[in-house]
């Protein structure tokens, strides 16, 4: 047995709960929500070593096949057979290596955000951003933020937040010190532009877009330098489009983040 | 001295030579055309070692700065301050390491096709083709074709060439030996996705487009398999738009590859 | 139920099914010998989808946890926890994941080989072999021709095969048609280098060292071009040396190949 | 023109400035030493936009030919051409491009330590370092201590430096406040690796070996974890050894680090 038996400590409500709450099918029936969660150990499987009872983890909530090819790949997250377990309940079962040991220092209300935090992760992984990067981010939701937080943590040259949310723009320059840019979405693109540039002095070479849209993806392409690394990562509208000659004669990559691995 | 005298062998009438002798403002005024040429060495300068007099040769015919940082980068195909030496003249002054020896076994007009081969090898190798690689090859331009025999010369388990030109198709059916599915720019995408998918028996893992338009990208997402790659080579028109879920939830990479490099 | 029943129908002996036999202590204890198989499903557990009863396969012998770091990195060949399944046995058990349907035109015999096959794949995916490769493959043992056979059919400009073994050698030559050269374990290094120079008529840019000893190590890091790859593959001998400022100023890089994944 | 006139500022005498000055042949007959250098800009050539006469610089000393493969590349301090500008000297001529603005709050003398840093830096980018790496650099001469300064500065878990010199170490480990290792050239291996453990709680997964020889590389194959990397960056000895099992069955690759580009 490979499995643990965990009592759930804290629960953080998330967009895609939401999402299923409100609009769930026949396909999702019978699905526990609250899929980012943390618990305590209350039995441990007789394989299971490196948990104990009485450990405070948090979860992956997302159970792949671990047998086609994509899970053999390393893509778990890509997986087609993905299932999920939810923690709005008193109990849960759930595989022990998709447990994590928080840190003392760790509360369990604050390790619910570790998914958000490794989805942040992996948008700065995949847009290989290192000290030299200047990164804009582009939305200012938790994976925004989170994304924000990853590439300070990297010592990136400098992060900038653009958002059309005002209020929680306010917030993460207030909160996190992050420099932010602010545009309507009736904006004309050339003064979003400029105030950018303002911010950098120069033009970034990684974008985060955690708002897709239409706007966004053109506002990421003409502002990145050539050759530049466009991360996608979260939508605004399910239709994105972008200019094809400045994405070629400017070279720019558009890489998705979508889910998390190896967290 | 590091540049060789080149008498014009045979040159190549490209789509650029023909966007600019038509739309040519002051910027290219005093360009020569005709980029995509062959030539005999008729002096050496006393720097260059590797021509001689009476080589048979191809030219990279655009010139980079070789000091800005893409150049420095390996980027020179991004520099910005590219200039080119065109050979619709009998002769032409050129920096000898853009001059390449032709084999014996090419005439001077085949080798004025090698930019273009140059091309679709790049496209090719940045879709990271291997013999595991299924590829459907979207457009029938000379640059879709030279990518359709370089992933037959890697040895990729298949190639389909889709076009909505059925005369290049059928050119391309008959004297390349090339599987083919034509689709008509109106067709029904669920139609067009049917017929690559009865060709392929699966979904391809990389998509080289050599037509960037709105619907050829979105045709693109849908026929690949997750966490394929589709290159961004070739624009049919300005504006391509994609449905930003699928390409977040099937995990597709948007690579561009522009101009060549390392010829 | 993911497991298949399988009859076995060939075997293949290999050097390490015969060092378990000579060598092996009470860590194999019970191991059923035989890890180059194919056989004939006879029963298909009742989650199994993709295999039938009669079908013909060729298995991946080696089992991962599946649950470790590394499995869940794609790396699942390296897994600390592998068991192996042997096949010199009538029958044997096998999960349904791992049993790969053959062609039609590939016999029982000749699917044995489907491991030294991936094996010669993976060692040139590693090596990173196109079109413009050169390739020089140390040793001649199965995973040497299999590389030298997947470098062929990835297009590369040339392969040769060095090694200190004539007969076998003589066989690659006359049955594989590829170029040989023959070193005595004894001879001069210039003696050696110039030979493969005159083969490749230049130094090649990528090395797959089938026979890693001190003197083979050297002998790749001398004949690499600068910033050249060698692939090292399977051992003569277990100490290595190579000199260290050479491959600092060649820029040379070592990867690892050893065993497969994702067959 | 695209050269300036430099006043020298500021040089640091380096160990290849010595080994020049005691070893040099005819090679280096007439090469001006002192290529870790700062100066003052003092005239600039008319195509140079990016300069103004007064400015505060640091250069790259090593000039490359621009026009060779490698060069092409963006490899080009690999190039085979390379020739040196050295600053022991009142004045020197030298290409604009490689020279570097310094920031006002980097004194001139600090300024000569930008190679070493690039140096350090390099090493990190070649080893892929992310705040989930832990590093050991083995080695405490300067470029050591640089990619000790680099590692941190991209929030990598831990860093800690080994060496055979003591004083080294404790200047390290006062004024830079890293974790330090020291161990004794005779030293048991078991011991040397049990004093690495008790630092890390785990095994690293990225070595940068700044002192090359049979002793470090063994070290560092048997410290590493399964499938991590060992950067070369500088030799002690000629010749270096490791075991072939070792670095197979583990998975680890070797990635050289030498000279810097693109500072």
């Amino acid at each position: 047995m490979v499995d643990v038996l965990i009592r759930t400590g804290s629960v953080a409500i998330t967009g895609s709960d939401i999402h299923v709450y409100e609009n769930g099918n026949r396909d999702v029936e019978g699905m526990t929500l609250g899929h980012d969660a943390t618990g305590f150990i209350e039995e441990v499987g007789q394989c299971v070593h490196h948990l104990h009872v009485g450990d405070r983890v948090v979860v992956e909530s997302a159970l792949s096949c671990g047998i086609c090819d994509l899970c053999k790949r390393g893509l778990y997250n890509m997986c087609g057979g993905l299932v999920y377990n939810g923690f709005l309940a008193t109990h849960q079962v759930h595989p022990a290596d998709l447990c994590h040991r928080l840190p003392d220092s760790i509360s369990m209300e604050e390790g619910t955000l570790t998914q958000t935090l490794a989805l942040g992760c992996q948008a700065c992984f995949k847009g290989n951003i290192t000290p030299t990067s200047s990164v804009l981010i582009i939305g200012s939701c938790p994976t925004a933020v989170a994304a924000a937080m990853c590439s300070t943590a990297i010592g990136c040259k400098q992060v900038v937040i653009a958002s059309t949310m005002n209020s929680t723009l306010e917030m993460v320059q207030k909160d996190f010190k992050f420099e932010t840019v602010f545009f309507d979405s009736n904006a004309l693109f050339g003064e979003v532009l400029e105030a950018i540039y303002r911010k950098f002095r120069e033009w970034p070479n990684c974008v985060i877009n955690c708002a897709i849209s239409a706007m966004t993806m053109n506002l990421a392409v003409m502002a990145l330098q050539p050759c530049g690394v466009c991360v996608l990562s979260e939508c605004e509208s399910e239709c994105a489009s972008f200019n094809a000659l400045d994405i070629l004669m400017k070279n720019i990559r558009l890489i998705p983040s979508f889910r998390s691995t190896n967290m």
